[in-house]
């Protein structure tokens, strides 16, 4: 890791111990001030968490000095320039040199960071990553990747792709397959995750030409990429307990993650106009408190907050654009926890391996099949 | 209306007014009991209700002389076999006659009743309805409509295809957003319905080549065809409001419901849990009571029992396979309003208007464009 120069006050980042995430502060729908109490919400939780922060230098130390956990743990760098949520991938891959994102992902290149974390604009943020990041050796297809509140003993399952590219032939869906398994390793903490492919039924005959083909690929891998296959699995069991990882393309992910936070939502709107219609249920709200509110952190889309960006050198986690410090605060408490793992090298490896058919030889001392 | 024989106590359906809902008692996974419940409650709320059913003799007659509101309301028509979950829809093609599905179907076919009711196999009740009721002229793909909670001031919004078909091209996709059209003037009472295509994102440019298309028909026929075009939708706007038709592939859209159901499942269980959690929040959820079951109610997927296949010369609603007393009730509630308001004809003449390319000339006397 290299050591940049500290612009910020007390030792920089990279100066002491801890793991440093390179974080985009502009380009969500609050602004820079809902990224900087999000960080300061981490910060105070995780001792071992620095930040380097991209953006407007005067605001952000402006932003940064009111937050007393901050203190000596965020070093900023200055981009004067903001990706917008209108922009257009293709022009943000032009221009978008001195925007805060392109320079977030600047830190992640160059190894001052292994994970980067952004609110902005999804589009943009895959189109950039792809070109300055770059492609693992092996992948067609980066994927997008969600936790998902599931019925699963860990509470989340991961589902991808959910939106980098709209199409998947068999062999993007093996892929996915991987790095959803190696995702769930290292960000779920799963030995031996169970890989679903998702269809319109369970049935072998059922469903499209591609997914015939995935099937017996992904199938094929499952002893060497040290997963379980479970077959095809449905809409239902994205939120199950049937599988822990769910592969799909990212047209049908984008449609059914959105359709599935979509009624997550309405539902608790009209729980929360349940409670005020009469006075014993406002009574019997104030009673449930504690209890309601254990449920709404079970499925809050902010605590799983952070769609990960897999297939590049290095990891990008995508914070929700409306993000407020809570929902940014979870995006970064998944980057740390994948920083820390080292996942990106472990899923090169798993992906380079599957590439050559052959068992992976793990380069990790740790645990030898926890990529 | 032909006057079938009467084989139960009192006058038979067609002998007084009524409507006269054609049911597959067998198929559901409760069994026929379960089924016979159904129209119990659906017969005491509904004076203008009767009903064939279709089964084992025997059983069935036993299971009606025990509800009170039943007598003289049903008549029953021996049928002893009985299409199974697992049977595959070819083979029910060639040998379902005789079962309960096919002569549910019969009843629709031969005009003793417009609409049929049926728990059972979905691949199987969707072959048995394009061979025994044939494909309206002018339709390609028949499609399956399912309400879904939303926003809506009329609470829902229909959605359609959901599982009838995994393909779809623009063309089918201009004949879904007709029959979902028709569908919403006449299940939901909206006068002009708006119409919104599922995509992954709102912008004209994102999506597949065949949704590309899609818009142009879909906006192209808006006038004509009385609906209003909103664009593109995303998987948010299922529950939301901004559109009350949602057109989409087979594929796409029986994803899209499944992981919306599971999820509302999912947070529905967690409540429960929520709730039991200390005596405080069980002594909450005895004072919530009252608002709690409005809820339910208003979200609860047996109370918008009944998906509906449009495109068929006669109307299928099928309802959920593990559909109880109340899911059969709400099947039969959606029957009966279809048949009531004359939609297969209307959706007939609305099809082929659009195939002649010209306005639709309603042949209704009650409202010239509530087709």
């Amino acid at each position: 890791m290299t050591a940049p120069e500290d612009r910020n006050a007390g030792p920089g980042p990279s100066a002491s111990k801890g793991t440093v995430i390179s974080v985009d502060a502009m380009g969500g729908d609050l602004g820079p001030a809902a990224v900087v109490a999000g960080l300061d919400r981490s910060a105070k939780k995780n001792p071992d968490i620095r930040f380097i922060l991209h953006g407007p230098q005067e605001e952000l130390s402006r932003l940064v000095a009111k937050r007393r956990h901050l203190g000596g743990r965020v070093e900023i760098r200055e981009a004067p320039g903001v990706v917008r949520m209108a922009d257009k991938p293709s022009q943000v891959m032009r221009q978008g040199q001195g925007t805060s994102m392109w320079s977030a992902l600047e830190s992640v290149r160059n190894g001052e960071a292994t994970v980067c974390v952004s609110c902005g604009n999804t589009g943009a943020l895959m189109a950039l990553s792809m070109v300055r990041l770059r492609k693992l050796p092996g992948v067609s297809r980066p994927a997008i990747a969600v936790l998902w509140p599931s019925r699963n003993p860990q509470g989340f399952n991961v589902m991808l792709d959910v939106g980098a590219d709209i199409r998947a032939d068999a062999q993007d869906l093996l892929q996915y397959a991987l790095m959803g398994a190696s995702y769930a390793r290292n960000g779920l903490d799963l030995v031996r995750p169970r890989v679903g492919l998702l269809n319109v039924g369970t049935e072998e005959h059922k469903g499209r030409a591609e997914l015939h083909a995935a099937h017996q690929l992904i199938e094929g891998h499952a002893g060497d990429a040290n997963y379980d296959f479970v077959g095809y699995v449905e809409g239902g069991d994205i939120p199950g307990d049937r599988a822990d990882v769910i592969v799909t393309d990212g047209f049908t992910g984008n449609i059914a993650i959105k359709t599935g936070e979509g009624t997550a939502k309405l539902i608790g709107d009209l729980l929360r106009e349940a409670f005020a219609y009469t006075p014993l249920s406002r009574l019997a709200s104030v009673l449930a408190y504690t209890s309601l509110r254990r449920l709404q952190k079970r499925i809050d889309p902010r605590r799983v907050n952070g769609g990960v960006f897999l297939g590049l050198n290095g990891t990008v986690v995508k914070s929700h654009g409306a993000a407020d410090a809570t929902g940014v605060s979870a995006a970064v408490k998944l980057a740390f926890q994948l920083a820390q793992s080292g996942f990106s090298e472990r899923l090169a490896q798993r992906i380079a391996g599957a590439g050559e058919a052959i068992p992976v030889a793990s380069g990790s001392q740790q645990n030898g099949t926890h990529a």
